[in-house]
C-alpha cells in the first residue's frame, strides 16, 4: 500500500481534530483510499503546550516552513486561522508544490483569487470543504452532485452563533444582549461576537457557495450585510403571529439574468424548512433547475466535523495523487463558464417587507404611513395595529406585497419623517419560498 | 475540446429528460467538464412513437446492441428499466468494456454484485446515484463528503409514494385505500401500487445505501420490510396524541458490532426534521461519528431530478476518462474494509412500539393485557385507553419502553390469544432519534 504524506500548519481545535479522526477511522479511510494517510510533520506554534491529541512530539516544529519544505509531504493542511499568516503560508506552500487544504473561509474570503491563481500556475488543487457549513459536504454537492444543474436560488443558515441566539431569543422570548452574553458563556459566541452577529462570518462562507454555485467570483465588499443585533423580541413575536420566524439567512439568487447576493435578519414562512434549523446547525435550501428543491442540515462547526470535511478533502487529493490525474478544483472561480453573472445592485432586488413603524396613536396615523408608501409603489399585503395606550408609541405592524428595495428605503426615509413616527422604523426583507 | 461519446439505451421519461438536460444545459456542463458531452446512439423499443424530447432520428435504433457495440461509445446509460433485459444490456456493456450509469434500483439489488464483478473484470465505472433518491446526491455525500466517518444510523423517507400516502392520510384524516387510488389517478402511484406501498422499493434503495454506507453487501432477502397497506387513520390520530408522526422509514443502524437494516412504517417525533419531510419528498436523515447528525432532503423521483443524477454519474465517469484515472467506484461492495459486518436478527433489535389492542370494555382487561407485556419484558411507558362503548370493542393504545423485538412478538401472540381481544393488534415500531 502506498503512502501518502500529509503536513498540518496549526495543532489547534480543528487540527487536534484531524489528527484525531485519522487516528481512530484512520485502517477504514486507508482502506476506503488504497493508500496510507500519514501525518509527518505538525507546526504549531508553542510545542509545548498540552496538545488536543497525543502526538509523537518529533512530528511537532514551530517553523511551517520545516512542514512546507518537507520534501515528502505532498499536502499542506492550514488550520492557523486567520488571514495574514494563514495567507503567507498558504501562498508559500502552493509555491512549493503542496496541494492545499484549508478550513479558513476568511482566508478564502480575502485572498481567494490570489491563492486560486498560485494552484493553478502549480496545477496543484485547493481543498475547502471545511470552510462552509462545517461537516455538511455542501461544496461537493453544489460541484459534483448539481453539476448538471443552474442553481436557481440559494438560502443558507450558515452562521451557527447567530442561528442559536435567535432560536433562543424565539423559543425564550428573551432580549438579545441576554441571549448574546450566554451563548458567550457557554463557548458558542466570541468574546467579539461582530463577526458572527454582524454577519460578516456567513457573507465570508456565502461569496464563496455564490462563487461555486455560479461560477463568477464575488468580492467580499460586494454583498450586502445586516446582522442580528437591532432585532428584538418583539419583532420575532410579530412574525410569528404572522406566521413566520426570523432567520439570519445569506440568500443568493438568479434573476433576470442578473445574481443577488445579501446576507440579513429574514422573516421566512414557519412551515419552512428552514425554520426547523435550530440552534448552532447549518442549513442550505437550495433550487435546482433540474433537480428542483433540496435541503443539506448539519453542523456547521465544531472539532469533529470540520475535521471531517478536512479529511474528506485531504482522501480526494490523495486519490488524485495516486491517479495521477491532473487537479479539477484549483480555483474557486471557473471564468467563462457561464459568463460573468452581472451583481444585481441592492436597491433593483424585488422582495417583500416586514415593518414595524411606531407612532403615536392618533386617528390617522395608519392613513399618513400608508400614504408614503403607496406614493414609493409599496403596496401593504397586511397590517397589525397593537393595542392603544394614551400617549405612548404603538407598533403598527406591516407585511408588504413584492416591492423594489430603492422604492422601500425611499419610503422608510419618508416615515421617518413623518412627526408622528417616533423611532426608526424597523425593516426586516421575507422569504416566500 | 475532447468529446465524449455517450449511449443512451431507453428513451423513456428519464431518458427523455437526460438527452434534455444535455441539450438545454449542454454549454455549462461541458465547460464545467471540460470537454463535450455528446450522445451519439439511442435505443429504443418503439422508434417511431412520439419522444418526450426532439432527437435525430438518424441516432436511434431499435437494438441495444447497436448502441453497446459502436466503439466511439465509452459510456452506456441504461435506462430500460426491469430487470431481465436491463441485466442482459448492462452485462453486455460491461464486456464490451463501456462504463456504465444506471438509474435502475430492482437491477441493482438483484443483480448487483454481478454488475460489480463484471466491471471490476473490465476496470470501468458503474455510476448509479440515479437510483436512489433522485436528484439527492446521496451516494456522492456517502462515498466521498463522510469518507471519513462510519455511520451509526441512517433513517430514510426514501419512497415518495408512500410518503404521498402517509401525508394525505394525516393532513386530511382519510383511509389508505381512498388515498392510494387518488395517487393513482394523479400518477403518483402505480397501477400495481405493491412495490411502493408494501416497501420493497424502499427496500431495493436501503439496501444500496447500506451497502456504500457500510461497505458490505447485503442481499435484499435479507431486508426485513413491512408496507403501509394495514396503517389505519386512528393509528395515526393517536400517534399525532402522544407527539409522533407516521412514516415508511428505511432504518441502517450499526449497533454492538452488528448491522441492523429495515424498512417499516415508524412513528418519530413530530419535532424530527424527517417529520417535516412531506408529499413525494424525500430525506435521508443520518448520524456520522465525526460529521454528527445530517440531513438531505430533495424531490427523489421524477424525470429532471433523476436526470439531473445520471448526468453527474456522466459526468465524474467522463473527467476520469479524460484523466485517464483508473476505476473508483466499480463495485456496491468493498470487501473487507471495515469487515463483513454481521446483520442483527430482526428478533434481536431493540427499540420501542406502539401498540393499539383491540378490547372487550370490560374492567381487568388492561391488567390482562399488561400482564402479557410483563411475562416477556416488555415494559409500558404509557397508555391512552379510548372512549367507552357499551358491548363494543375499544382500543387500548399504548408506548412501550425500549424491548427486543422478538419479546415483543412473542407477547403480541399471548395477547391476541385473550379471549378479551377482539382483533389481531397492532403494532409499529418508534424512533426516537
Amino acid at each position: 500500500m502506498k503512502t501518502i504524506h500529509i503536513g498540518i500548519l496549526g495543532l489547534g481545535t480543528v487540527g487536534g481534530g484531524v489528527v484525531r479522526l485519522l487516528q481512530e477511522n484512520g485502517p477504514m479511510i486507508d482502506a476506503r483510499l488504497g493508500a496510507r494517510l500519514l501525518v509527518k510533520r505538525i507546526a504549531r506554534r508553542r510545542p509545548d503546550a498540552p496538545t488536543p491529541v497525543a502526538v509523537d512530539p518529533a512530528l511537532v516544529t514551530v517553523d511551517p516552513m520545516d512542514v512546507i519544505r518537507d520534501p515528502a509531504i505532498q499536502i499542506v493542511v492550514e488550520l492557523i486561522g486567520g488571514t495574514e499568516e494563514a495567507r503567507r503560508y498558504a501562498l508559500e506552500a502552493l509555491k512549493a508544490g503542496k496541494h492545499l487544504v484549508t478550513a479558513n473561509k476568511a482566508l478564502l474570503a480575502t485572498h481567494g483569487l490570489e491563492i486560486s491563481r498560485a494552484a493553478a500556475e502549480r496545477k496543484v488543487d485547493v481543498g475547502f470543504e471545511a470552510a462552509v457549513c462545517g461537516g455538511i459536504p455542501i461544496i461537493r454537492v453544489l460541484r459534483d452532485g448539481l453539476v448538471a444543474n443552474r442553481i436557481r436560488s440559494l438560502l443558507g443558515i450558515i452562521n451557527g452563533t447567530a442561528n442559536y441566539i435567535l432560536t433562543k431569543m424565539t423559543e425564550q422570548g428573551r432580549p438579545f444582549t441576554e441571549v448574546l452574553a450566554e451563548a458567550q458563556a457557554k463557548g458558542y459566541a466570541e468574546a467579539d461576537p461582530t463577526l458572527d452577529v454582524g454577519g460578516h462570518d456567513a457573507a465570508h462562507k456565502l461569496q464563496i457557495l455564490a462563487s461555486i454555485a455560479y461560477n463568477t467570483f464575488i468580492g467580499l465588499p460586494q454583498v450586502p450585510v445586516e446582522g442580528i443585533a437591532g432585532i428584538e423580541p418583539a419583532d420575532i413575536r410579530y412574525a410569528r403571529e404572522l406566521g413566520y420566524v426570523v432567520k439570519l439567512l445569506a440568500i443568493a439568487k438568479h434573476t433576470d439574468g442578473e445574481l443577488e447576493v445579501r446576507v440579513s435578519p429574514t422573516l421566512i414562512p414557519e412551515d419552512h424548512l428552514l425554520a426547523s434549523v435550530r440552534g448552532v446547525f447549518n442549513g442550505v435550501y437550495l433550487v435546482a433547475d433540474a433537480a428542483g428543491p433540496q435541503m443539506f442540515y448539519g453542523r456547521g462547526a465544531g472539532q469533529m466535523p470540520t475535521a471531517s470535511a478536512v479529511v474528506s478533502d485531504i482522501v480526494e487529493i490523495a486519490a488524485n495523487i495516486l491517479a495521477k490525474r491532473p487537479s479539477r478544483r484549483a480555483t474557486l472561480h471557473l471564468p467563462g463558464v457561464q459568463g460573468e453573472l452581472a451583481l444585481k445592485p441592492l436597491e433593483e432586488i424585488r422582495t417583500r417587507y416586514y415593518l414595524r413603524v411606531m407612532v403615536a396613536d392618533k386617528p390617522g396615523v395608519l392613513s399618513k404611513v400608508a400614504g408614503v408608501l403607496g406614493n414609493h409603489n409599496v403596496s401593504i399585503a397586511s397590517v397589525i395595529q397593537k393595542a392603544r395606550h394614551e400617549q405612548e408609541a404603538v407598533p403598527i405592524v406591516m407585511m408588504t406585497h413584492e416591492a423594489r428595495e430603492g422604492d422601500l428605503r425611499a419610503a422608510l426615509a419618508g416615515i421617518d419623517r413623518l412627526d408622528v413616527v417616533s423611532a426608526k422604523t424597523i425593516c426586516l426583507r421575507v422569504e416566500e419560498s
